[in-house]
């Protein structure tokens, strides 16, 4: 197993979100630390807080049932517009003037992400996709791949029948990594606001460098962690278990150190 | 170069504009029939009349110097949601759900379509970009099209320098027919809301089914055309002169009539 995996091909799969997004100088050092990693690369971004205030102005209101977010027929619009034409395009254009071949998809464009949209039971959530390595090709995935194209991805999905979906970002980047462990050596990177996976929520130096499961049940049952993380975690230690070689979470302003092992809390087994 | 020409494989390159986008019977009708077409495909879609009621809603106006459009920074953003977001990804999920393998693109994505801002002269039109068939590599618009994948292009090019540009869908859909006439051999479909081009603009059945130089030299002098039309005819001259094996100008709602020879004005030497 590990002869095979050294003789992949390391890929990284790197996620950002909201404040990478929504701040053009944070946005700017982050794209040109990112053009610079000269392995195969995949971009996925989340939406950001644009949405809400284009959506505040067309008078699309956020919708909840139960406190969980619903996707209507005026959201999925709202985030097909906002999250698949202005933050993508947006992304494009500048890796681009970086010397980096991005291209900007969603999960409909050459069905790269095929999903389900999600059953009604309690709740309907309206125009939100679920997806699953086993349903994603990786041939165009791989095509775009070994012709030195960078897919930069928006969280949005589609179900087959003509409707595109709303997709968390952070599994989207789990599923490609997942589904592409086949082919490479993935590395999954979760940048967020934080430096990593921290002891003390208000410290930006108690970074966990390293957790695997025995350390994270153990920090769990001590409640030391925020409860925030919990969920990027367990979907961290979801795709080790699946096959990704290593997933890292840590600072979006810190991409450098990241990929190169000297920065963030990397999870293994 | 006729000889050369038989061995080349058949392209259609054709393009939309409101009188499809704008109308979703209407779309999905064309869609529909754009799925069936079996050889190599690519589709060019305008913008259609949606911009403007988003705009309208977000305070965006259109802004005009001496009658002619500008696009601010407030309206690229907006056309860059709309055209390569929302009316974009809307087809991309319905030519799927049609077993049609689409991937929906702006000019920046994979660098398909670089252009030049439009240089400031007597106007500064803004984020305006002009494209010629020399700038584009015809790579990646081959790579795509080998592996079964029909690209839907948005009227939306880059400048290579960082930022999107609005560039008119007409001429999109020539400078790729162009620069793919080296490879393939094209035919460019022209699709608007008109039978063909018309000796009486009120009469669908007055279409001109053959168009060369010479017959629109005199068509033009004794004043037989509609003025709109002459920028189509001009365009698709240019295409002709270029290298596109054939033009055809005609009505969306009967593409496969189009394709197939039978319908519309047919534009040659």
């Amino acid at each position: 197993m590990t002869e095979l995996a050294d003789n992949k091909e390391k890929l990284f799969i790197i996620k950002i979100g909201g404040n990478v997004i929504d701040n053009e100088a944070n946005l700017d050092c982050f794209l040109n630390d990112f053009s610079k990693i000269q392995s195969k690369k995949i971009l996925v971004h989340g939406g950001g807080k644009i949405a809400t205030g284009i959506g505040d102005k067309l008078n699309i209101q956020s919708k909840y049932i139960d406190g969980r977010r619903i996707t209507d027929d005026e959201t999925i619009d709202l985030v097909t517009m906002v999250y698949g034409g202005l933050v993508n395009k947006k992304i494009v254009a500048k890796l681009q003037s970086m010397q980096c071949n991005a291209i900007g998809i969603t999960g409909a464009d050459a069905n790269l992400l095929p999903a389900k949209k999600r059953p009604v039971k309690e709740i309907d959530f309206g125009w939100v996709g679920d997806v699953s390595a086993e349903n994603i090709s990786s041939n165009t995935w791989k095509l775009f791949l070994e012709n030195d194209l960078t897919p930069v991805t928006a969280p949005l999905t589609h179900d087959n029948e003509g409707h595109i979906l709303n997709t968390n970002a952070d599994t989207i980047a789990s599923v490609i990594a997942v589904s592409l462990s086949a082919i490479y050596e993935v590395n999954l990177v979760f940048c967020f606001e934080k430096n990593g996976v921290l002891l003390d929520v208000n410290d930006e130096d108690s970074v966990v460098q390293q957790l695997n499961h025995e350390k994270y049940k153990l920090l769990k049952e001590s409640n030391k962690l925020f409860a925030g993380i919990l969920p990027k975690i367990d979907n961290s230690f979801d795709a080790i278990n699946k096959g990704v070689n290593e997933v890292i979470i840590g600072n979006s302003s810190q991409l450098i150190s990241l990929i190169s092992g000297k920065g963030g809390t990397k999870i293994s087994m």
